[in-house]
């Protein structure tokens, strides 16, 4: 096929899906309109991401979750129901809420907390009204770090969980430890070599690590472990695992004999 | 544990991760600041979720793949850098945008954007700059209507990588056409039974073929089947996929001998 704009060279559009993002609430006031069973899922949601959480719902309107992050100091309770100078005046920050997540039972007053939302330009979620959504929930597997999405841009919710179920059965045991260990290792890392131009060279060393070890390996690394394989980046090296426990109580690389071909360097180059 | 509070009732508090969220770009605004390989990612990011894009990029700064998306006219291109205007008045919608991502190699520049897009609040990613972001973007997995999204909240982006593929490579082939089909099921059997009453029904309707029905046997419903699936929604039953197959060509279920066990209604009641 001759053209001057080859389209097999470029990925294609597949429309249809949504924009799956990580959004950061650590800090942000959240608005939680609601206090049932919808609302309880929403707090936790946003909670397991370090919002500021102010919940305003009538208290015999609370399910005993809500209650319990009530009693619990979790989130910031306001007893009544929404006035529209929430948007503007919002307790305990006192400044307008940075996203609204409605969940009540009374279609005609959630329209207008939505559109008010608009008018405001403050990001909104109305349960179970997908066009006075700004974005949808998901069904969420969550193993320490690691967080995984399963959306079916609703066309099977239920197929949506089924298959995050599976997946959480089928990630190796301890994924989510594995991640955090290495997350200690790249923090450690930044902490020895520092500079902005060392970057490249730092994502390409963990980069290899994370190649070479297994998930098993990653979370057997102890803190000492993870100090003696530092000492592997100057030469840009990817130790065996075995090295590493070898080294274990202060014994030196060099005194190390490679005896079995079990020690020694990772084939990663 | 005698307590007015039981904190073992409800799910613990897991702070530290993100909000993972399915935003809704669809016909939505989208500006993509830059034009390089960064951009070129984000920009298919958001045109598969339907956005309407603008780009504004000298066309010196751009790369092939975003010069394709111009030259087919997926997307509109302004040529030259970015003004603070562009956040009031931007072609072709003549309004704010209502998302900014911005991908380009003047930090100086990137934060000026980022504290505009604040003070007009609107939501906001400066590519490589976590504390000037509004939401992260993760390694995602796509297939039709399924999509998912692996994130390990900054701890080991490869290891985001690698597990989003490995999940790839484990999922039953054919699971997005599978969604895909079950969706077409969904449409039908509320055009079918479109009272707002039927919610909880068809919902619970819809879950027991979703539990019953393998994968492949999702796949492989056809249009006819379909119809005559939706046969069995009034009775609330399940038939299994052979008694759908041997109804094919007009039979009716009444006319379907049960000779050999397979055919019948599933267990799931």
């Amino acid at each position: 096929m001759a053209s001057n704009d080859n389209n097999d060279q470029f990925p294609k559009v597949q429309g249809g899906g949504s924009l799956i993002l990580a959004w950061q609430v650590k800090n942000k006031h959240v608005l939680v309109v609601g206090g049932g069973e919808v609302a309880a899922g929403r707090i936790l949601n946003v909670l397991n991401a370090n919002a500021n959480v102010t919940v305003i719902s009538p208290s015999s309107g609370l399910n005993p979750e809500v209650r319990h992050r009530i009693a619990n100091d979790e989130v910031t309770h306001i007893d009544r129901v929404f006035e529209p100078s929430d948007l503007e005046i919002l307790p305990p920050s006192n400044g307008p809420p940075d996203m609204v997540l409605v969940a009540i039972d009374d279609p005609d007053a959630s329209t207008q907390i939505w559109k008010l939302c608009k008018e405001h330009r403050i990001p909104a979620n109305i349960a179970d009204v997908p066009p006075e959504c700004d974005f949808y929930f998901g069904s969420v597997h969550r193993d320490g770090p690691l967080q995984i999405m399963v959306s079916t841009n609703g066309k099977g919710p239920r197929l949506a969980a089924s298959i995050r179920k599976w997946i959480g059965t089928q990630l190796p045991v301890g994924v989510g430890d594995a991640i955090e260990r290495m997350g200690v290792l790249r923090t450690k890392l930044r902490q020895m070599a520092p500079s902005p131009e060392e970057g490249p060279g730092r994502m390409k060393w963990i980069s290899k690590i994370s190649d070479a070890y297994s998930w098993d390996d990653m979370c057997s690394l102890t803190d000492e472990d993870m100090d003696n394989l530092l000492t592997f980046y100057a030469p840009d090296k990817v130790p065996h695992l075995d090295m590493l426990k070898a080294m274990r109580g202060g014994r030196a690389e060099e005194d190390i004999d490679v005896f079995d071909g079990s020690f020694g360097f990772s084939v990663v180059a």
